[in-house]
């Protein structure tokens, strides 16, 4: 085994060895089985999830610090959300408290470039329209997938309530069909992992299936050939410290 | 010039000949100076980018697709916002209107891989912290610069507003904080592009900074060597059909 090879190996056993330092101290119910799958491949493995959640902060009034430190968390579901909840989540609102409904948010640490794009190119195309790719200082390759679908809205200001009980009933219904849009989406990208990394176990258990994914193997590996030619020919220069054009890469700033 | 060299200026040339098909059909104000910094930089130029905006969408009341076509813009300014504006646009409403403010988004393709490793690195520094990375099929190296900084508030549902003139009060009060945070951001990326793609600039006008710099810049360096190596051998891997593991690539998914 490579140097790679070894090194990435290792950070995936320490990775999984660790506790669960979340709030939460698990993994979330609704993505354990692909964050289980993604585990089991010997080319990934997960550093951080959440499988989308309701949540409502109350962040310190009157401050400019965009960050919000110091934000206690009212009330917070990884599920459907119930009106009660949220209200009597309110009533405890001391300063400035924002409803958001937060979508699944996947990171994915990736043995070669080449499996980042992978799952990059799943994630896309079941609607995480955000995700993107990250090469950290030590090489580490990392995947985020990432969706735009949220809800950002401000509830109370000093402690009183901004809207009526009407509006809090709404704002649920908002939020819980975005909920449901986001497990459709985890479902979408799930179901296409397994397909891309066990195209043999669909081919044998759908022949219809397994003759047009044939066709559309062809067409993929023509396709890829031509990928990893463009894609040679930019790492080739990439290594090549002679084309810097001056460029100071800053490879320190990389978390 | 190799053949990526070539495609990176022909994709160059294209894109910057091309007419400016958004709505608005001018880069916006508050981003001209950067835009054109990065257009003028060998390894770079931008596709599409948007200052930050506050925008008011009608989409059609009880749909269920989650992309909402048919969706009209009853207000939409770049700048700061005033209360009359969202009323008057408020007033309008036929479906469901949706109050948001959408943050700074740049999209930047790279020549190469580094040059784009650079760019991620000073937009995630600078707040930016949904930024990422894409490989696209041919090759097309591309940078997202995109911000977790958002708004999204439902304020009418079938043309009927949902909240009070105090709330709306808020709301504009609230998305003009957020846009000039934003601003502040958009002016910290463009002060780090400026130092780290012109340091010797830097260096002539300003002694303490230079001397500060070149120690930075030594553990940099040393540091850039250690990642170029784990780098090189990331890639090494990337390039070998070999190492596969088993895994479709799927790059004809990719956009």
């Amino acid at each position: 085994m490579d140097d790679c090879g070894s090194n990435f190996a290792q950070w995936k056993n320490q990775c999984l060895a660790k506790m669960d330092l979340s709030k939460k101290g698990s993994i979330d119910e609704d993505i354990q089985d692909v964050v289980r799958f993604i585990n089991l491949s010997e080319n990934f493995f997960t550093t951080s999830s959440c499988s989308g959640r309701i949540i409502l902060i109350d962040g310190a009034s009157d401050c400019q610090d965009v960050q919000k430190q110091n934000c206690s968390w009212l009330f917070v579901t990884h599920q459907m959300c119930h009106k009660c909840d949220v209200v009597s989540g309110l009533e405890r609102s001391q300063g400035d408290a924002v409803f958001k409904f937060e979508p699944f948010v996947l990171h994915v640490q990736c043995k070669q470039l080449q499996d980042a794009q992978l799952l990059h190119s799943l994630a896309i195309n079941s609607g995480f329209r955000n995700s993107g790719i990250t090469i950290g200082k030590k090489g580490k390759i990392m995947m985020a997938v990432r969706s735009t679908h949220t809800l950002e809205v401000p509830v109370s200001h000093k402690g009183q309530q901004l809207v009526d009980d009407h509006y809090i009933d709404f704002l649920v219904e908002v939020a819980n069909q975005k909920m449901q849009e986001n497990l459709r989406r985890i479902k979408r990208f799930y179901d296409s992992l397994k397909s891309a990394m066990h195209p043999e176990k669909l081919h044998s258990e759908m022949p219809d299936v397994a003759e047009k994914k044939s066709v559309y193997k062809r067409r993929r590996k023509r396709a890829q050939e031509r990928s990893k030619a463009a894609l040679c020919q930019n790492i080739k220069e990439n290594t090549s410290s002679g084309e810097s054009d001056g460029l100071d890469s800053g490879l320190d700033l990389f978390k």
